[in-house]
């Protein structure tokens, strides 16, 4: 076994892309960690990317999206394609979230070189996550797969960040999530490509298919010019309803290619939205690791003690790195 | 009626001191909106806050919070409290999310001069939502609220945010929601200063309750120096456990009181984590306003054809940044 620690950007990358798989262990772990060398590499492999897809699903704990990712791994293994799985769900089996069974049910899917799966932690509130999630899809491409599924906790703001990093957006819900449509009213609906009512075998499954149909309905036609978001229902412990999504998944995929127009403006605010969140989350690391730590460590206590207010001394931060930034 | 929207910021200051309603909504706007006028406001008033309680409610949709709020405002106010609410949580019927029935119920609390609700918009993936919603409970409390109850809808990242700028946290789970534990393991267990099997009289309450309890009994002990979390049923839906709660809410914060070292700590550590989220929403703000947003305009059709990678044209932007910041 090599040891890849040292290894330049452009050689691991290399490696990468042959299908050293300790080497896109390594090259994930140093994109994760947001370091230099982990952004030369996504540099060097950035070539290699822009054709796989990107799916992404998203849920209130207990949906079944890691029984779901498990079915459509199996199902694109049997298709003849290579799968990355990214796991960001805290609550996740692949993260190490479940406490029992969950990891059992994943098994057979470890044995098998065509699937990679990998754990991002979630970190701090500064944008980092999604922007990571979606390099870390990068690497995974460079190395061969060509379908990348995200799994990602949904309720809130990273239902908006999978959506800018996957091509198709699923949104997971149950019949017993009895709120389900107020979170679908707060955000979720805008970013369902196809709406999966999971264990809908349960009491309340039927009801509130008719519901997520109702609202869709509603919704305004300018979203759907090319794509009207499809309802499905599955029971994905006993693997019903799987092939019917995987059909609608390939059906999303082909209604981009579809039509050229439409895909490059979706391609385009999907490039910047990431833009905007890689930029964002580098700029905070690097003022906070570089100024920020040090002065706010040197004004806490007179704010503790209240002698001077916290919005004042932010206003002057801000004011001297807009002059002069933050180097010596 | 006059006309607040010119008012310079002291002055507004001084009539929201007084207790006038309506310079407390402009002024709560102004803080939404993060004006130049809102920080002023906020400058102003720091030296009037620093003693109220903030209540923190979070937990996953339909796990009836907002009931549980409406209870202990009501609560409050027979105890002679002046009780603030905000509402942060996209699904709570106090900021529109609820279809029908619970606007209803909220309605006593509306007719009520010594309650005050204003839902806080979510806003953006930079931090600023706890941001604002801290300043806005700063803004109440000068107002004369003395308890503010902060609720916010809970999985992944807004229960960090709510616990830094609670006094007290309550973490609101119901039977129904079957992962419940995984979402504790998840993050959630360690933000708890009660815990609250809500609708406890459905079927799985007193099997939540004693999950929850082996849980917390496995916890590290130094979390718990001066406060063990409590565990409480209610059901809300009747008012049953309600005044329980509230002699949990008061034990607790009179535990603060007790030790002083323990709350000074505390205190420390919530005022480095808002200045924390403060100063990285300031600084994005301001950085993509006054360049970024333009910079990106600029390169974005070279990465969209991919003749750059965003990779390199980031970390040239992070290398502008820090040696001459953004001013010209």
């Amino acid at each position: 076994m090599r040891d890849q620690s040292k290894i330049e950007p452009k050689t691991l990358g290399r490696r990468i892309i042959e299908g050293d798989r300790l080497a896109l262990a390594r090259g994930l772990t140093r994109v994760e960690n947001r370091t230099p060398e982990g952004r030369e590499l996504l540099d060097f492999l950035f070539h290699q990317t822009g054709s796989a897809v990107r799916i992404g699903l998203t849920g209130p704990p207990g949906s079944g999206k890691s029984t779901l990712v498990s079915w459509l791994a199996r199902k694109f293994r049997e298709r003849g394609h290579q799968v990355g799985i990214l796991a960001i769900d805290p609550t996740s089996p692949f993260t190490g979230g479940a406490i029992l069974g969950d990891r059992i049910r994943m098994g057979d899917l470890a044995g098998d070189a065509g699937v990679f799966i990998r754990s991002m932690a979630t970190r701090g509130h500064q944008g980092g996550l999604s922007a990571t999630t979606y390099e870390a899809s990068e690497v995974l491409e460079a190395a061969g797969f060509d379908r990348i599924i995200i799994e990602t906790v949904g309720v809130g703001q990273s239902e908006l960040e999978i959506a800018s990093a996957a091509d198709t957006t699923l949104v997971i819900l149950v019949p017993e999530s009895g709120d389900a449509i107020q979170v679908m009213k707060a955000g979720v609906m805008e970013i369902g490509d196809i709406f999966v009512v999971n264990k809908y075998d349960r009491q309340g499954g039927d009801h509130l298919l008719k519901e997520i149909h109702a609202i869709l309905d509603l919704s305004p036609p300018d979203r759907h010019d090319f794509w009207k978001p499809m309802v499905l229902s599955t029971t994905a412990s006993m693997g019903t309803g799987v092939d019917e999504l995987m059909d609608a998944i390939q059906a999303h995929t082909e209604s981009r290619e579809f039509d050229e127009t439409e895909r490059e403006k979706i391609r385009r605010q999907k490039i910047r939205a990431r833009m905007r969140l890689l930029l964002s989350g580098r700029l905070l690391d690097e003022a906070w690791s570089q100024i920020l730590e040090v002065r706010l460590n040197e004004v806490l206590d007179r704010v503790v003690e209240r002698s001077i207010s916290p919005y004042a001394w932010i206003d002057g931060m801000v004011a001297e790195i807009s002059r002069r930034g933050w180097q010596e």
